[in-house]
């Protein structure tokens, strides 16, 4: 079963707007175990849209259509697909008063073209459009590929297709058996290391498969398999992860797509009701405003320092200025003074602290050279050294990243990895 | 001229990320005047790239690929478009040299497929990955379609496209008269706003043409002209801006692609030797680390504070426990005594601080509601108040480019804009 999707819209032509709509619609095809080899962008032109059809029926069984089923002269999705599958159009009669009641309702002149918006494949089964009024369309073909048309505006899309168009292609469709996937998410190994790790595996994959995928600074491996029921489904999960996770274990954190590392360290701290703070020379607030962003973090975050003069980190945190004129800003004894001195004026169980060169040089030490400190209650401080690369913003991302994988690895007891 | 975007990527086709490339290639292309009537996404999959090329080449005289030149298996654009245009690849010994010094300046072992990064299309120029190693390609085929290949990542592809596909693609294809862009920046209004206002001006437009774009929290409008010579395409372009001033001119605050607002700030602050301190509660470290992209900015920012919880505010920059009891955590007093606060500790000319609902809801005050406060020497502070909306990353990151922007209007002694 293959499906093609095609999206309607000049302004998408144009960059003018970027299509978030498609991959809303990849995403459920992947959940219906319905492939997807192609999608096309064509703009509002009957001609070129007539040979996009042309040449998805080649490859296709089903045509999705996105766009093009307002009311306005350049709106030609439904007039054209119509004209392609020699079907034609009829007025959905609960469209239609709908269009009417909201023109009596609110005094507003009717143009005549609002009522096409009612228009939908006769032969076919019109898809309600609750937000708006341009109803959708499913024709199944006898003579070629079926097809479904969907409106552009997302808010328009989004209900209809989930509501009223996934049930109707799984009934269509429906399929022997179950799809199961599950979201492996990785740190301190890139996307080609990870790879060429897994290489074995990836090369005799047939079921389940495997998809790498890099993620800003993380990687992330989605499992997916088919069998005939969940049991049997996740059995094969269970055994492809232990495959994985025997080889790179060490650089796994979580499981989903919404794990991030950010909310996998915040719900530790939370959930242990652990209480830190920071203080941040090269990444200046990236860390702590990075953890603000998990919610209920304030329970046990209540603020920190940015550092960024070396006299900040003598002022603010107490750094003395013989261990920076001894062994400089970017070092080991700065980066646990940085981090015991925030600890002890904020009272937390553990303290952060990040000092490196985000770009050029700085005593002599090159671009992406950090030291990221670590007090904790009672311990004597900790530091660890990185080389990240030249670039500056993401020498302060990665060391960001660092930071947060420290703080993880400590909470769990977990060794520290080497070369990130 | 016609050209073909074909986004490479079965991460794009299973939906798994949105599509953010090719919307930036084809602005770019609209304003070098080529025309695009599709556009095509396809897996990494050597067939079916194959046949993507084959049907655009039917269409376009130009074909763009995005993505696929990375290290891993998947990555099959380079090998399959050479296929497709018959020619040899070859090493670029630029990207190798950079390739091979990376690994040993980070000591990380080199793995084989590492290399196929630095081939480039042999009969073609190579395209530098300033941020990455994947270099990129554009080969003028006397054959069949010219091909441009760029790489997937986003901070790899901006950066080649802006810095070397573009003026290259100028040079191919603009032989005649002379395409001259220039880029409008503005903060506080939409960009539906925008055009709206700019709506008669956008309907006349021909030459120059207009094209409004929104970034995050910002809009540009590029206008590009099209004439005999530069002097003549200059002078349509500065009669186009002075209308465009006339109408939204309170709002633009820069030109170029580069000159964000932080840059502009950063550099009015440097250029002026104004030093600026911050606390941040909502923001919680997004302004100051936001201020620390600016390269440079270490001369005028020695640092400040994060005050997520309402003690830090009290023990760091000594907001007293009266004042938020009586007015609250989220008030112009709270807002104005911690930007006073930390002005003092640090000593430094300026200081801003932000406090604010960031998500749910706090002391009975919606999500959106935001405090600015701005302490200068000499001078009894100011606050100034907003309404975001419920979005708890959008909120603060509003907030800093509130922040931001009032520094700027204060720097310039221009008034402030309500209604952000």
């Amino acid at each position: 079963m293959q499906a093609e999707i095609i999206a309607v819209g000049t302004e998408i032509l144009l960059g003018q707007i970027t299509d978030t709509n498609s991959p809303l619609v990849a995403r459920e095809l992947v959940a219906l175990d319905i492939d997807t080899h192609f999608q096309t962008v064509v703009g509002d032109n009957e001609e070129r849209l007539l040979s996009a059809l042309e040449i998805a029926s080649q490859r296709a069984d089903l045509i999705i259509t996105i766009g093009g089923l307002g009311p306005t002269p350049d709106d030609l999705s439904k007039q054209t697909v119509a004209k392609f599958v020699d079907q034609n159009l009829a007025v959905n009669q609960a469209a239609m008063d709908k269009i009417e009641a909201w023109h009596a309702e609110t005094g507003r002149p009717m143009a005549e073209n609002n009522r096409l918006q009612a228009l939908y494949l006769a032969a076919g089964i019109a898809l309600p459009n609750e937000p708006g009024f341009a109803v959708g369309s499913f024709y199944k073909n006898p003579n070629g590929p079926d097809v479904l048309l969907l409106p552009g505006p997302p808010w328009e899309l989004e209900p209809m297709l989930l509501k009223y168009a996934v049930p109707l292609l799984q009934q269509q469709y429906h399929h022997e058996g179950t799809l199961l996937s599950r979201v492996l998410r990785f740190y301190g190994i890139g996307e080609s290391r990870l790879v060429t790790k897994l290489a074995t595996l990836i090369d005799q994959q047939t079921n389940p498969t495997m998809a790498p995928y890099a993620k800003a600074h993380e990687v992330t491996l989605r499992l997916t398999a088919h069998a005939v029921d969940e049991a049997n489904a996740t059995k094969l999960l269970d055994e492809m992860e232990a495959q994985v996770l025997a080889i790179v274990g060490e650089y796994f954190y979580a499981y989903g797509d919404d794990s991030s590392l950010v909310e996998t360290v915040g719900k530790l701290l939370i959930d242990g009701g652990v209480t830190i703070s920071a203080a941040e020379s090269l990444t200046a607030g990236m860390f702590q405003s990075t953890l603000a962003d998990v919610m209920g973090i304030s329970a046990v975050f209540p603020g920190g320092f940015v550092t960024y003069a070396p006299t900040a980190k003598e002022q603010l945190v107490g750094v003395s200025p013989a261990t920076v004129d001894q062994y400089g800003v970017v070092s080991e004894q700065t980066a646990k003074a940085m981090a015991a001195g925030t600890r002890e004026k904020l009272d937390t169980d553990i303290a952060i602290s990040f000092t490196g060169v985000a770009s050029g040089e700085l005593e002599g030490q090159p671009a992406g050279t950090v030291w990221i400190g670590l007090a904790t209650r009672n311990r004597a401080s900790e530091a660890y050294l990185y080389h990240f690369g030249s670039d500056r913003q993401r020498n302060r991302e990665r060391a960001v990243m660092a930071g947060l994988d420290i703080v993880r690895r400590k909470l769990l007891q977990l060794p520290m990895v080497k070369n990130i």
